[in-house]
């Protein structure tokens, strides 16, 4: 994406010299891996990006960008693990390559070389990034929980389900964000706002998500589209479609996302017919609309100069397409 | 141990407070769980002790030791996953009693709390104790790398194994000291020698423990005599004992530490044997003495009163005699 290219590029450059040299290779070694796998490294340059639209200097928060990347990778390691995942950005995840305990070491060796990086800011902005750092990452933690805890709950809310893809994806976004404006000394209002823009289009992005594995292009969306109905995922689109269908649809539901067919093209066909017929897309549709827009209004109220704003509402717009 | 008493006490009614209320169930009842298991938590009641000792009240290090008992709990919980150990402390550890994935999450979650009990002090504060915080949790992490690194290698050099030892679990007690001298304001003279006070006297406990896992009494031990040569652990003695005995000797005993009779008593009887004819029994004596000397020399030129010195003097003694 051309706007974070520039940022993406510089922080690249620094992710190299990031990882101490001279330690235990089987400890560092893995995180030198998964920081080369790549990805699009959008958080970080958010971070980079947000504090030179506040007119600082943006390699005045690499440190900070550094830290977003190292945590996000540090939980993918882990997630990886949790969840079993054999694939990373189509290369063998950590515990696949090495083993378990190792990814469980390197992760959390990870997670406080993150820290680490706060500390070329002097001593008060060191303790506002850690604090919200902090903040955040058990933030992360607890919706990596509630995650795992819905996959034997039949009872997720659709309140809860929001609160979840707020923990695990979007308050990271937010963060990553206001990391830039409190390095470029914003005012807290402005600092506010940008994590609300954040945080916000971060719960947009993951209801976005949530509904092109459904009704997504197969060749922009990037993932298996229906792979969410495959694994029976209860998604907001379920949740919705058996909130709100009848109860015949609720139940057909439930028992379709009860089982594992070997084909499941009839199961993807019928789950989308009724995630259409319950009214269950479109309200899906509607919610997205509602935290684009409180994203934008958070956006709209900022004290940066209307060309910045309109950047950032273009990397909101890429970010919901796809084209980021 | 009568010293540390009013120490632990005051931490136990803090630690009961320490954990976020509200949150999953399943993240926070695993910490809360650890926790409550006890131990003699040494390491945070040594921050409140030094920070007494340098006239200051103890209760403003208490954050420094809730993260200083919060780190410790984590790594417990990660190394036991690694360890694949069933019980700690006498009962189930937290992989055993819920799961893997909850032990890894669970850990995480504590690790950034421990951070988060920092943000209590003022920012040039926050920063010191973080810094030195960081800079531990890292080598704790490198240690355990070694330690794992080396159950597979058959070369590892005396100087190799006493970092590991350093890293595993000495750096971790000097900085437990020197978080409370740093809470009090002491000189950084002052901090310097305290912490490598404590770091010394943990390479010497370390080592004594290796020593009275073959010559302890089975009665004030507290864990199995000859656990170690059990397990075929390659610890000082035996580095020492193949490095110093005789050809012979080195070839038994490599030959020891690659079987696992049913029976392990006359392994063990040989292996000791070994170990005191040899003369390693010995030279790990002199190697414990020369650390607690380096330890105690740290000790004598820290300006606090002689009567604190010999109350730090008593803690040390106790500790290597297994009284605390």
């Amino acid at each position: 994406m051309e706007i974070l290219l520039k940022y993406s590029t510089a922080l690249k450059t620094q992710l190299q010299k990031a990882v101490p040299q001279g330690g235990p290779h089987q400890l560092y070694d893995p995180i030198n891996y998964i920081l080369a796998l790549g990805g699009k490294r959008i958080r970080p340059a958010l971070t980079l990006m947000v504090c030179d639209f506040f007119e600082t200097d943006f390699n005045k928060a690499m440190n900070a960008a550094l830290a977003v990347e190292l945590f996000h990778n540090f939980s993918l390691i882990h997630d990886d693990i949790m969840d079993n995942a054999p694939l990373r950005r189509g290369k063998r995840t950590v515990h696949e390559k090495w083993d378990v305990n190792t990814a469980i070491l390197s992760g959390d060796a990870m997670l406080i070389l993150a820290y680490r990086f706060f500390e070329n800011y002097e001593p008060k902005m060191f303790r506002e990034l850690a604090k919200l750092f902090s903040e955040t990452a058990l933030q992360v933690c607890e919706g990596q929980q509630h995650d795992m805890d819905f996959e034997t709950r039949d009872d997720v809310s659709l309140v809860e389900y929001i609160k979840m893809i707020d923990h695990k994806t979007a308050v990271l976004l937010g963060a990553a964000m206001k990391m830039g404006a409190i390095v470029a000394e914003a005012s807290q209002s402005d600092q506010d706002k940008i994590y609300q823009f954040g945080r916000n289009l971060g719960i947009a992005f993951q209801l976005q998500d949530d509904y092109l594995d459904v009704f997504g292009n197969p060749e922009t969306f990037g993932k298996q589209v229906g792979g969410d109905i495959i694994s029976n995922k209860k998604t907001f689109l379920y949740l919705m479609a058996v909130g709100e269908g009848t109860s015949t649809q609720a139940d057909e539901l439930e028992h379709l996302f009860s089982i594992n067919p070997k084909d499941p093209t009839d199961k993807i066909a019928t789950v989308k017919e009724i995630f259409l017929t319950s009214g269950a897309a479109q309200a899906t549709q509607r919610e997205i609309e509602k935290f684009s827009h409180l994203a934008d209004s958070f956006l709209n109220d900022i004290e940066i100069s209307e060309e910045k704003k309109s950047m950032l509402r273009e990397f909101g717009k890429d970010l919901m397409e796809r084209v980021v």
